[in-house]
Order: structure tokens, then sequence, then C-alpha cells
């Protein structure tokens, strides 16, 4: 019983990505999956450099520099990763004498979501004979992603960023790459993930990919999430200092950051959460850490001042207007009291 | 919510363990946490190596081999592993230049259930200044452990051994021990292990344990469990030519593996199962793999021909009872098939 919903949840995931099921590698999150994915390359080329942009999730930055040499990729204003600036680091690399052994490019960003340039920067990779890893983690289920297409080597996804359960995840293979296990010491996921299945978990990132994969499911939760984080969008700026990170079109539809200027992060945090909002500064992985975002270093923002918004599927209209009331008041109640 | 409920799980897997909660890092599973434990030695003291028997689970086996060179350890033919064994492959790693960075020894062994000499292997190692890992993935929930009075540097666990749910372990790192992260890339569990927690396994194990910490629980189970599985053992021992593998007294309370003479474990599995019997060869981790088992082959014991047979907090008297009918008639016919 256990094996069959197990392979039944991974058909569906599978459909949601646009692979097939037995591509997919049940992972315990999209950490995981990133760490794999950079030490199956450190495994395959030790001691290659790792190229990527500083937008990239803590996980992909802190396994490739524990993995070996990083050689950073710049970014515009609105995180956004140029195909030429990958080319040029892997063009670097190679003329070096020591080509680079993985490329790391993110389908979207996770505080930003700015939408990266990722058929580009795969293709450039391909053709320059360097792996590539895609985290796909805050874009799965957001935007229609169609994996066996892309041709990226490695793709990361994460449930909770979907409607799933927190712990679960999955590395995409792409077909005829042989996985080099991060976990060893068990047959499991066709021998490419070591330790007994998280059943609970697996199942219910199934039972969220499947949702969305109704017929016109994904497009109408990014339509209603696209208008809502709009209208976010139009009363923050309507605040004045405020400014809008990222890139405001090409955007996930579902995440929204801007900076506030003259007031800290951590007051409006803490005023929106006395109305009922929950906004969030900087990534949720780096929540525990008290150091400046990187991804807003690398765009050039100062990272002391930026808030993240985001809608799910729980998100009523009822909790936008509840952010167009609190927002500006929030905002001028701090800035009167610094006056 | 989410945090009070994963810290109060912590509480109760630790209380269980004869721990702190500080000490109890959550991971994916009794896997991982073998292979953090592994990784961190090796990361510690890069190439040193690593002292075990060949009885230790494959998890421990294979993220060793995977991180350098390794020293077997003898066992008896009960599979019990001898610390002067221990001792000898110590001093002679030392002796040779390069002194191991780390000797795995389990509590219990996961196929025959011979409980190891695990204070004195941890002495022993203590004494020489080398970093112990005690795998009690088959051991936790059904004896008593005090492992803040072991003293040994890393213990994994595993829930799904102790009616937890599957997908969720824990790695117990001695006070005073800064664990060098398998997973990096997020300041999750205080910075030992990054990716979101996987909240419904937590909360799982967590009352798994706790249902384990009512006073008298964990002995009264153990009673039980001891008291079907020498059942179990007459009824297969009533049986020509089986051996009872491992030691028969000093095991787990819930475990025994026996070989049939004459007859290949699996067609026994079969017939078992027709009557409602599910029983397993070898260890369930290398359930996918046809290689028989290292554990038996480190006994001097033929592989082909094991079954091992398990009791948990579900099983009933009359499952006892219909093992008693089902395996003398199950080996007869199968040996008749053969006559």
């Amino acid at each position: 019983m256990a094996r069959a919903v197990v392979e039944e949840a991974r058909d569906h995931v599978a459909a949601l990505l646009g692979t097939r099921p037995r591509q997919v590698v049940f992972t315990s999150g999209g950490t995981e999956a990133v760490n794999t994915a950079t030490w199956h390359a450190a495994h395959v080329r030790p001691g290659a450099p790792v190229v990527l942009a500083d937008v990239e999730h803590s996980s992909a930055r802190d396994a490739s520099a524990a993995a070996g040499s990083v050689v950073h990729v710049p970014v515009d204003r609105t995180g956004r990763i140029d195909p030429a600036a990958v080319e040029d680091a892997l063009q670097r690399c190679a003329a070096s004498g020591t080509p680079a052994g993985l490329a790391h490019c993110q389908w979207a960003n996770h505080e930003v979501a700015t939408v990266q340039p990722v058929a580009e920067v795969v293709d450039t990779c391909r053709r320059r004979g360097v792996p590539v890893h895609v985290d796909a983690c805050a874009a799965a289920g957001h935007v229609a992603l169609a994996l066996d297409d892309l041709g990226a080597d490695l793709v990361s996804v994460s449930a909770h960023k979907l409607g799933g359960p927190p712990g679960i995840g999955a590395l995409v293979v792409r077909r005829g790459l042989r996985l080099h296990a991060l976990l060893v010491g068990g047959e499991q996921e066709r021998a490419r993930r070591a330790g007994l299945e998280n059943v609970l978990g697996i199942v219910g990132f199934g039972a969220a990919a499947q949702a969305l994969l109704t017929p016109g499911a994904l497009g109408a939760e990014a339509a209603d999430a696209r208008r809502r984080t709009e209208r976010i969008l139009d009363i923050a700026r309507g605040v004045e200092g405020v400014e809008v990170l990222g890139d405001p079109h090409l955007r996930l539809p579902h995440v929204v950051c801007v900076a506030v200027g003259g007031v800290e992060a951590e007051p409006v945090l803490l005023g929106l959460d006395q109305a009922g909002i929950a906004a969030h500064s900087g990534s949720s992985c780096a929540s525990e850490s008290l150091a400046p975002s990187p991804v807003l270093g690398a765009m050039g923002v100062d990272a002391e001042r930026s808030l993240r918004l985001s809608v799910g599927w729980s998100t009523r209209d009822e909790d936008v207007d509840a952010f167009a009331v609190a927002f500006p008041r929030v905002v001028a109640q701090l800035r009167a009291l610094r006056a």
C-alpha cells in the first residue's frame, strides 16, 4: 500500500513538473535537493569551480562554498541574471584550465520574485558542456514548468512552496544522468537517495501536485495571486518612500518585495502582525540569521528595509483589504516616532 | 504553533533517549543521521580511516566507504563486536601514523538483534581519543537508553523503528561537540541541519516517544515483545534444521532471526505471507538489493536462508498462533517439493 501511494504521488509530481516519474527523486525538501545536486557535481568533477549568482538560495550558495571554489555572476538591480555573464564566467573558468563543474540558475528568486532567463542559461551551459542545476523551489506550482523541454541536468523543487507539507521535496534528474547519492546505504529511490521514504510527506506532495493538475487550476491560482499582489504593490506604492524590489512584471505571481524608506523592517513586521498580517523580511530559510540578505546585497539594495509579502491559496481579498488599512498606518506611526 | 509543537516533540524524544533537548537534531531518518555523523568525522579529520564491523547498517558501511578508508573489526558467530578487537584496530591505525577519525558501534544489530557491548566500545574510543558514533536505530524505544551517561559523540535514532512515522529520525550530538552540517544553507536545528523542518514527522516522532515515556510503558512493551519472540523461537526450534541466528539471550526483545536449512528464504516468505504473516529476509533497507546480507556474511552464516521475524505494539498473540501453524507447514511443503 505504501509503495502504491508513493508511486501515485510520484506520477502527480512528475506530471506537474513536465517530466517522467522515474526522473523524480523524493528528498527531505528543497535544501536536500540542492545540496544533493551540488554534491553530485563535486563528486563528478572534484575541485571544479561552481558558477552562481549571489541571488541564489542560501542552500545553493552554502553547498557550493562547501564543495569548493565559487565563481560569482553579477545581477542587475532587479536581481536578474544575465546569460551573457554566465557565459563569460564559464569561459573564464575554461580559459584558466579548470572548467566549471556546475552552474546554478534559479527559476525565479525566492525573495524578490524576479523570474530568471533560465532557458537561456541552461542552453549556455549545455553548449559549453557544463552541468546545470535549476532551483525551481520558488517557481514550481506557481508558473508552468516543462522540465523535460528545459533540459537542465538537475532541478530542485519543494512541496511546501506549492501547498504541500514541509519537509518534502524532489530532485528531478535528467534522463540518462547517473546521480551520485548524497545519502547512501539503501537502494530506495532507484538507489539515488537512501533512507526509508517519508510516505506521509510524499503523499501530501502528490496531493498538492494533483490539485494543481486540475485543468486550469494552476493558471487560475496564478491569476488570483497576481491580481492580489498587483493590489499589494499599488497599496505599497501609495505610501511615500516605498520602492518595489525585483522586476515588477517578469516576476512570480504570488510574491512581492518592497523597501520602506526611513524605517526598519522589524517594527513594520510587528505592526503588520498586530493587524493579523504575517509578512516577512528576507528569506524564511534565513529567518534564524541576523545577517543582511545576500540577495538584496547582490542587487545593490539596502537590506535592512525590505518586506516580503506573499499570497497563497488560503489568501482572501479581505486579507489584502487589511493590508491596505494597516500598512500606511504602521509606516506613518513608525515615521512619526522617529521624527 | 509549528515551532511550539516541534520543541515539545524534541522534549519527548530527548527524555526517551536520556539526553537534553538541545542535543537532539532532527533528520529525515536514521540513514541521514548516520550519513551526517560519518560526514562530520570526515570533515574534522579528512582522510582518516573509519573503524567498523561489517554487522553495521548499510548506511554506516556505505557512508564510511564513501568518506575514505575503512578498517574492519571482526565479530563472533552471534554478530557481537569484541571491544578488544576495536581497541586493536584503533591501535593499529595510530601505529600506522593515521589515527582513526571515527569508530561506529551499533547499540544492537538490526538483522539478528544481538546487543553490542556499546558502553565498553565507547569507553575504548574515548580513552584513545577517537570520536565514536552509536547507531541506536534498532534499539531506541525497545531498550532503555541513557545517552548522556553513555558519552558517545554522536548517536543515530529512527522514529519508525519505535512506532513513529517513516522519514524522520534524529542525530544526538554530545554536549560541546560542534557538528559540521551535512545539509547546509539554513540555520534550522541550531545551524546543524538546514532545511524547513518536517513538522508532521517530528510531531509523530514526539508522540511515539511520549507514549513510551508513560511510566512502565517501555518495560511492559519490551516484556510482551520478549514473551512473543521467545515463543517464536520455540516454534522455530521445533522445526528440524532451523538454527537461531544472533545471541538468543543478549538480544533486542522484539526481533529474532532464524536460518532454515534446505530451503530458500524467498518461498518461505511467500508461504508465510499467504498465511497473513509479514516476515523479512535481511534488512529492510537492503530489500531492493539482491546481494546477500553482509551482516550474516560477517557472522559466517549462509545468507541465503535467513528469516527475520519481529513483533510490535500492534502484534497480538493470535499472530504468533498463526505463525505456529504456518511456519512448520510452509517449511515441510517446501522441503517435500525439493525431495
